[in-house]
């Protein structure tokens, strides 16, 4: 099941209200179950490197319906998951993305957030899924 | 000189309108005057296939401020610019991207479509780099 | 909607043994409709060099929702699509991929197939398509 | 010598065996003595970012003969291989890759699996190759 244009577009509007919220100037990109590209803005005055940044969280958080963050505390030299940004051409491993999941448990795409610190980032992430989902599910299996 | 966040919205809301009212599902990109993605949206039921495609005909539109289909006529076998696609991580020369240009002759972005036949591509895209400046201007040398 | 595991392996399963009953040996490549790998097998002595081409002729289908060889007949120079192929890391654009729709219209994954003449290619891919949806379906608007 | 279609299967029934019985999801890869992609499988619900982990597996198992794990140990930093992930396009050098040897100590192919914890994807993994030879040959010099 796929993010739709209009659910994208209720993420997205939520997302950039946070960021206006707290100052800061981001990138967002939402992904489809797919991780393929549904959406993304880029806010004026934003990073011109957080274009690719914003979009790789997005995609890394629904190739493993988990948290960037939580990826990159598992890929840290001696983790489990060490390297494995250089999987799927490359991926992004900071806080900042993360799965959009619908009521049902169904993992429907992600949003990635980049141009502020990580914990921004992460926050305007979260509000953009929270407006059309869940984000952390921890009792429910996630499906894709 | 780039578009603005503002100015990048009132273009894919015309071309979306565009889209709506020929009946086509689009992947529209807008790029600035660095070729950098500002904003993107992916109808539903457009192709998936169209959202690299989308991407790649703006930044292709912002590199030589030219629509893509012109640039597309001098890349064929034998013609000047033959091979050209191989630059730039991958260009995409046939229609559906045009420039963006205010009313000072500056080139300040460019939008790219995907998603119907070429010819509804390039009317889709027309439409939206017009509502926010001109797309074709013979008479004035173009700046970037 | 994404073609199923059980799916795959039947589709798979008929396009072995039509590749078997033609003599063939071949690459077949199975994709869902977010255009990602769902199952692939390489038949003993088929060619190293098929593996690439079976899966990106099973992405080129599901990105357009088109036989690669439609695509290809208007990607040649002076078409409106030439130079496609340098979308989205490398379109194969002859015949050996079909998309697969099932019977409510609905684009649900694609299969490709590389290793011996193109109409041997696509008659298996074909084969493989048609156990478990239809291939050619010009009365219905695929969706996605 | 190459791993067969027919072994290549057989390692894959009983990687998905295995990979049931411990309720995991798993994207599941086989390659040959040269690398290359012999089959390959997405098993439902599997997550779309291990299509590629798995396949960066079994290459990385065969490229160097060895548990992608043990790798993993060399290439932290400060070890002898730290950054050896930037080669061949990409390696990954966490568990869940393993050679598959035949009786007479020659590596005939890898197997890799991804898509649970690192331990989940190297029991899957151990599975498959066990299969049709052997994963763990300490005596024995591996012959390619």
């Amino acid at each position: 099941m796929h993010v739709t244009y209009e659910l994208a577009e209720q993420a997205m509007a939520a997302a950039i209200a946070e960021s206006k919220k707290i100052g800061t100037q981001m990138c967002i990109a939402v992904v489809d179950s797919g991780a393929d590209l549904k959406a993304f803005v880029r806010m004026d005055n934003a990073w011109v490197g957080s274009v690719d940044i914003a979009i790789k969280k997005a995609k890394t958080a629904c190739f493993f319906a988990m948290n960037t963050g939580q990826i990159g505390q598992l890929s840290q030299p001696g983790g489990p998951l060490y390297g494995i940004e250089h999987s799927n051409d490359g991926l992004i491993t900071f806080p900042g993305g993360v799965p959009i999941v619908d009521t049902d448990g169904v993992l429907i795409g992600a949003i990635g957030v980049s141009g502020s610190s990580v914990e921004n980032d992460h926050q305007v992430a979260k509000a953009g899924a929270e407006a059309i989902g869940v984000s952390d599910l921890p009792e429910h299996p996630w499906r894709t």
